[in-house]
C-alpha cells in the first residue's frame, strides 16, 4: 500500500464518524458513491478509487463498512481498500455493459436485507445514475426509503484531519514541481498538451500519484477558458499562457493557476494580470475564520468592480477542495457559511476578457488571523 | 480548432445519421449525455468534451443540433464545438454545486418546449444521473415520456468511417510511442507513477491530446489488476511489470497492453505469457468478417483452458473502442452479433493467477480475413 500519510485509524476516524452521522438520522444506513472522475466520497472512506468501473461504500451502524465494487476489480480493489468487507455487484460495472457470462453477484436485495437496511441515505446524491437509483429503489420498495444525505455527511468532508491536511500540503508542494517543469520548459512552438505532458511526468515523479483533474495549458485565444483542456495547438510569441496543474497525493489534489506571458506584455494586459493578483492575494487575506463567507466573495468582487474589471467576474473567488480539486462549498456572495480554523479552499481568482483570460490559483486553510498559503511558486507576473 | 483528421462534413454525416434515426424512433428528439470521464457520445457529435461539468447533445429532426452545456464552460465550448447552437444549463453543473448567484439559465422545460420535444429518446442512459432525469421527466410532465435510446443509435457508433479509422491508427501509433518510451526508461527502483508519467508525456508530445483513459503500470503484485492504478510502488528486480497505455487522438482512444519481465523470467511465467500472447494473436485471426462473435470468444477460451489456464480467465477476449477505450460491445461468450467488417475492437487478453496477471492489448480492425491489428510494438515476450 503506498499511503504513508494515513493510516488506519484515520480511516476508522472516518467510518465512526459517518457510522454517528447515520446513527442521528432516519436512515438505516449510509451509500457513498464515486465514479471514476468524481471518486472523492468511495476514496475518503476506503482509499480506493474505481477506474472504468463505479463504486459505494456502506455504511450502517454496528456493522463493520462494506466496499462495493463492480466485476473486474477486486484484486485492484483489495489491495488498495482500507475497508476489508468488499461486495461486488452489476450494477457497478463498465459503461460498455459487459454481461460476464456464468458470473453470479448478489443483487441489491441481497445486500441490503443482509445489512437490515430498509431506508437508504445516499451522499453522492447528484451522481448517482437513474439505472442504479431505480435498482435500489426496487429492493427497498420505494424511492421514498431514499434520500440525500449529501448535506449530513458534507460536515465530515469539510472538517479536514491533520493527516488530511499534511495530504494537501504535499498536494500543493508536488504540484509546485509540476508548474516548475513547464516554466522552465515553456517556449513558442511547444503545444499545449505536450506542456501538459511535461507538468505530469514532473508530478508523477516527484510523489504525485496521478494528476488532481485533467490539468490543462491555455495559449492565446483559448486562455478565456475558466474550463478547459489541452490542444495540440502552438504556443506563439506574445501569448498569454494559461496552467493549471495540480498534483493528487494519496487521494489528495492540489491545482495551481498561474498566467505566463511569452515576450512583450502590453500594460494593458500587466494590469488585468495585477488586478487578478491583488484581488488573489486580498482573498487570501480575507479568510480568517470567523468570516461570513459570502462577505469575502463580495469584497472581493467589490474590489475588482473599483478596479474596472466587473466584466471580467465569472464566478466566486474560491471553492472547497480536498480529494475533489473542487468540492463543496462554492466561496459565493451568497454563500451564508461561516468560515471555520482548518476549512480548505481553492483561491481561485479567474478573470475574462477580450478573448483573453488567466487563473490564479492555490490552496488555503483558513486560520485566525487569515488564509494559509499552501503554494506559492510562481505567484507573481511572469514573462519570459 | 486542432482536429485535422475530422473535418466539418464529417460531423455533418453523424448528425444526419442520428436524426435519421430520431426520425424512424418513437422520440420527439434524441439527447446523448457525458460526463468527464464518459465523453463519448457528446464528443462524437460535438467535438466538445466536458470536463468538470457534465454535458449533453440534443439532435431533433428539422432542427440544427443543440450542444447544452453547464455554466462554466461557454469559451471552452465555443472554440471547441462543430455545433454553433450552445445551450447552457444548471443541471449541468459541476459536483460541487456552484449556485453562481445573479445567472439565469433556461429550463429543462424551456429546452424541451422550444424544441417541440415531448417523448425524449436518451444515449448514454446509464449514465445519466437520478437527480437529471427527473428534472427533464418533470418538464416532459412524466418519466414514461423519457426512454433508452441506446440500442437505436449504437449501430451509428459502432459503424466506423474512414476518418475515425484514421484517428484510430494515429491513436494506437501514438500510444506505441508511450510504450516505447517506458520501455527505453524502466528500471528497478521506479515507481509505476513515474513511468506512467513519462509514458503520458511521451504520448503528449506526439499527437496526443490527452492519455485515452487513466493509464496505469502495475508491478509484481500489482500485476493481477484486471483495472488498476499506479501506485508510488517502487518495481524490484525480477518482477513482472504489466503496462496499459494509450493516447487519445482528436477524441480516440488507443491502447496497448504489454507485460515487461524486468531480469529472469522463469519458465513457468514465461509459458504463461506465451500461453496469453497465443491466445491474443488467436482472437487477431479470428475476428473475420461474418463471425459470430461469441463463438470467437468460445474458440480462444477453450484455447486457453486447453493450455490448462481457464482459471485465470476473468472476461472475454476483447471489447469494442473508439472514443471510449472501452466501449459497447464486449465479445463474450454470450455475444449473439456478427461481426462486420470495419468495426473495431481492443484485443484484450488479460490473465491472472498465483497473484500475477498480465495483459496482452491492441487495436483491430475486422477484416474479411481476420484482423487487421493497428499496433505491435513490442507485442512479444520482453524480459530487460
Amino acid at each position: 500500500m503506498a499511503s504513508t500519510l494515513l493510516n488506519q485509524a484515520e480511516f476508522q476516524r472516518r467510518w465512526q464518524a459517518m457510522a454517528a452521522v447515520a446513527e442521528k438520522s432516519d436512515y438505516d444506513g449510509l451509500l457513498f458513491f464515486s465514479t471514476e472522475c468524481e471518486p472523492a466520497s468511495v476514496r475518503y472512506l476506503s482509499d480506493y478509487w474505481p477506474s472504468f468501473e463505479t463504486a459505494g461504500v456502506l455504511v450502517v451502524p454496528g456493522h463493520e463498512p462494506a466496499l462495493i465494487i463492480g466485476p473486474e476489480s477486486l484484486n485492484y480493489a483489495t489491495s488498495r481498500s482500507r475497508i476489508s468487507k468488499i461486495i461486488q455487484i452489476m450494477d457497478f460495472r463498465e459503461s460498455s455493459q459487459p454481461e460476464y457470462p456464468g458470473t453470479t453477484l448478489p443483487t441489491w436485495d441481497d445486500v441490503l436485507r443482509k445489512y437490515g437496511v430498509r431506508r437508504l441515505g445516499i451522499a453522492g446524491y447528484p451522481l448517482v445514475p437513474y439505472v442504479i437509483m431505480k435498482n435500489i429503489a426496487a429492493a427497498l420498495g420505494s424511492f421514498d426509503a431514499i434520500g440525500n444525505a449529501d448535506a449530513l455527511v458534507r460536515p465530515v468532508f469539510i472538517k479536514k484531519s491533520e493527516a488530511e491536511l499534511a495530504c494537501l500540503r504535499k498536494a500543493a508542494k508536488v504540484s509546485e514541481c509540476g508548474y516548475k517543469a513547464v516554466l522552465e520548459a515553456v517556449k513558442p512552438g511547444m503545444t499545449e498538451a505536450e506542456l501538459c505532458g511535461i507538468a505530469t511526468a514532473a508530478m508523477l515523479a516527484n510523489g504525485a500519484e496521478a494528476t488532481g483533474y485533467p490539468v490543462w495549458c491555455c495559449s492565446g485565444p483559448n486562455s478565456a477558458h475558466a474550463i478547459s483542456r489541452p490542444t495540440l495547438r502552438k504556443i506563439g510569441v506574445g501569448e498569454i499562457v494559461h496552467f493549471s496543474v495540480g498534483a493528487k497525493v494519496e487521494g489528495y489534489s492540489g491545482s495551481i493557476g498561474r498566467p505566463v506571458v511569452l515576450g512583450h506584455c502590453p500594460d494593458s494586459i500587466r494590469r488585468f494580470l495585477q488586478v487578478g493578483l491583488d484581488a488573489a492575494n486580498l482573498t487570501v487575506e480575507l479568510m480568517q475564520a470567523g468570516s461570513v463567507a459570502g462577505s469575502v466573495a463580495q469584497k472581493v468582487h467589490d474590489y475588482i468592480r473599483a478596479q474596472g474589471y466587473g466584466h471580467a467576474i465569472l464566478y466566486g473567488p474560491a471553492h472547497g477542495c480536498g480529494q475533489m480539486e473542487c468540492e463543496y462549498p462554492f466561496m459565493e456572495t451568497s454563500s451564508k457559511y461561516i468560515l471555520e480554523d482548518g476549512m480548505v479552499f481553492m483561491q481561485d481568482m479567474f478573470l475574462t476578457e477580450n478573448q483573453m483570460g488567466f487563473r490564479w490559483e492555490d490552496a488555503v486553510i483558513v486560520r485566525p488571523g487569515g488564509g494559509e498559503l499552501l503554494s506559492s511558486y510562481g505567484r507573481e507576473i511572469t514573462v519570459i
